[in-house]
């Protein structure tokens, strides 16, 4: 072995994901309930020890997927955490990732095999660990994103009213926007399509569906654009 | 030991820092050429594995400290690379952290004896693993941080001139900005103080300096504000 390299400093590697959702109200958060030691019967992020045979990149995706049934779904590594008694069994360090999915796409079958709730952020129980801090990082980082890049769209079916936008950012930003303002910066960012449809379910009028538009999108991407709500 | 803590799945877990400086031209990083193995002769990041008794930004200051001689420098944690080969002798995690330096503060002394050098960006050389990788990480972190927070103040002496602040935003983004737009999109912040003295070594009728103002940046921090350049 080289210098440096003492197989006494050897740590576990955890992998921790934030899941996000969005049920046309509220921003949501997808944590089991723990049929296992230590912390048994507490509430915690699904995650898992990183392997062998695969990056933290792999560990995340098939977390996720372990829990919900979805796959390649983006997931933005956030942080790594390592307080020294974050974990009481061993010295464990856990690089969180957090991802974005439909709430309706998850797999009901292996949410309950897991005892998986959704949660409101405003009702997000104590956690094992750091997993409280780990999670309010999570919202720091996707509100910041939220004002730089135009994420959240995949929280949204294909086609959208404005108001069904509107309801997302004020989800993951918490806090009420004002109609109009919130219209006029939209459009200044100019990657929506407006469909010549409209969904009449609201009101007898109805209100014009929109699309997002990836290709202006990916073209606008290197002037890191910003919306500022 | 409880399930799951297979002690065949600890990995070692390194520490690499990308060490920032601003020399009044140029934006750099400090890099060491290695004299022991595996890739002794080649350039790199300095580093160090985490130890069982530090956190991973403990481990950042000490590596720090020990290649610059400076402490308690604020650096942000920027990404775990994790590929399965990334280190030819044993499977490493690298945790990279950046931090920015003020280039006259560096131990002199610390530098020379592992060899390192201040590379400009345009300059760096061919990196052990990834560590090309992570450096150019860092670059985009710090442009994107530089959009949204007033980083950077601690490259530049306490007092300033416009000139000197609007090179050091040029070396960080990488192109050149207009003079009017970049005074009026700085002062459109607010967190300067106009002092009332002149660095007169510039022209004859002398540059007025400029102080960060501190608490006014932390009451307006909340709010996200945007520098868009």
């Amino acid at each position: 072995m080289y210098t440096g390299y003492n197989l006494e400093d050897r740590v576990f590697l955890a992998v921790d994901c934030i899941i996000f959702g969005f049920d046309d109200e509220d921003l949501k958060v997808l944590l089991i309930k723990r049929d296992f030691e230590p912390e048994k019967g507490k509430w915690s992020l699904m995650g898992g020890f990183l392997k062998s045979n695969e990056t933290l990149d792999d560990a995340a995706d098939r977390i996720l997927h372990r829990l919900t049934g979805v796959h390649d779904i983006y997931q933005e590594q956030l942080y790594s955490f390592s307080d020294l008694d974050r974990d009481p069994v061993a010295r464990t360090i856990s690089t969180s990732y957090y991802a974005i999915i439909n709430i309706e796409k998850h797999n009901e079958e292996l949410i309950q095999q897991y005892n998986a709730q959704w949660f409101s952020l405003a009702d997000i129980p104590d956690l094992i660990f750091d997993h409280n801090e780990m999670v309010q990082k999570a919202i720091r980082r996707l509100r910041r994103r939220t004002s730089i890049n135009p994420i959240g769209f995949e929280l949204l079916p294909e086609k959208f009213t404005m108001r069904q936008l509107q309801k997302l950012y004020e989800a993951i930003l918490d806090k009420e926007l004002d109609k109009r303002n919130f219209i006029n910066k939209i459009n200044s960012m100019d990657i929506l399509i407006k469909l010549n449809e409209k969904d009449m379910t609201s009101s007898t009028k109805g209100s014009f569906l929109y699309q997002f538009d990836q290709e202006k999108y990916d073209k606008k991407k290197g002037d890191n654009f910003y919306l500022k709500l």
